[in-house]
């Protein structure tokens, strides 16, 4: 009723169409094309793990819907928190039932894995897997200097103290995300096939990053 | 007489000391640290090419610093000849022979291989080589990112249409410059070892972004 011209679409294609518009002035780093990659890694996850597949599409497509309201007040609102009350009211457009919905609303608000937002269901788990591989491998380095050119930041420093230097600093470097974050990822993995997956990512980000420190003494 | 401070430092210390001075605005992915980059390897790629030292250190310092002015105006100034020209400049400060500033700043106005002005003697060439190195390989990867993101560009698009995608646009990817520039340096290269090196770092980048293909469409 709300949306005439979407009537021959299919329901995951009209909630797609709405999930797009919360992304109208997103960095690049966290754009839309994030959760359509997250997207494609939940389905791959998924299927491995039997997770029910509605549940885990809908819930990829909007995980991230509440991202501007966390970029706009420089963190103060949980972008997960946000998204999944943004994801409630807009699936109350649908016809989905009210327990879809919960289970939809809970891998959002949980995706981050902060304080008692815990993901429980196997959907949750697959959803966070898959948000958390896309910081790693290839697109993860590329997401790393993208956000560093972002912020104003430098391109590398070999040396840098870990400890002190701050996030979203003129200082920080993909490589200072590197040691505190990204190389830390595989750990936290939750699904045997997320697991496989970061094993094979996090290689090539090691290799990667060691060939950078290589390359800028001229060794390489 | 300049610069009291400096009276116990060696030339090219005191020269560097001038050079970084040059660089209190510019952009991570042109930043000082590329300059150093660029030293060191010329260095590697000079000493296995016999080149003259004194020559290369002091124009790999120099070679960079009119690029303010190119990125003030939008590329409207040519940094390598403004570079030339400031060069010749700053040197006649110190006492250094006409000969030797004139060898400079050859290697300084042909730095980027464009109209008239080419690479003649052994250190331009290194310099030319060193220059572009820096855009290939795991830095060169980092720099295109790096520079996509202070753009405010995309990730990524692997459908991109190269020949219809601006540069500088918001739809400008580091896979356009990829696609469009870094695949090719390697056959520029004017020295041997500038050649070995290329080879080396080209088929890392290659390796990198047929990675990040497969990861985007969810197939790694």
């Amino acid at each position: 009723m709300f949306y005439q011209y979407l009537f021959n679409m299919d329901l995951i294609e009209q909630i797609t169409k709405r999930a797009e518009e919360f992304f109208s002035n997103s960095r690049g780093s966290h754009d839309w094309e994030h959760t359509l990659r997250v997207y494609n890694l939940c389905l791959c996850i998924g299927r491995k793990e039997n997770a029910n597949l509605k549940i885990l599409k809908i819930s990829a497509i909007l995980h991230d819907i509440g991202r501007e309201h966390q970029d706009k007040c420089n963190g103060k609102i949980c972008h997960a928190e946000k998204g999944a009350e943004l994801a409630r009211k807009l699936l109350s457009e649908f016809e989905i039932d009210n327990d879809e919905i919960n289970k939809i609303v809970h891998c959002i608000e949980t995706h981050r894995f902060r304080g008692n937002k815990i993901p429980i269901s196997k959907e949750a788990k697959v959803l966070f897997d898959a948000d958390k591989l896309d910081s790693i491998g290839a697109v993860g380095i590329g997401r790393a200097f993208l956000f560093a050119g972002e912020i104003g930041a430098k391109l590398h420093n070999k040396n840098i103290d870990i400890d002190k230097t701050e996030a979203y600093s003129k200082e920080d470097t993909a490589y200072r995300e590197y040691m505190v974050k990204l190389r830390k990822i595989r750990e936290r993995m939750l699904t045997e096939e997320g697991r496989r997956i970061a094993d094979e990512r996090h290689k090539f980000m090691v290799e990667f990053f060691d060939r950078l420190n290589k390359e800028v003494e001229g060794d390489l």
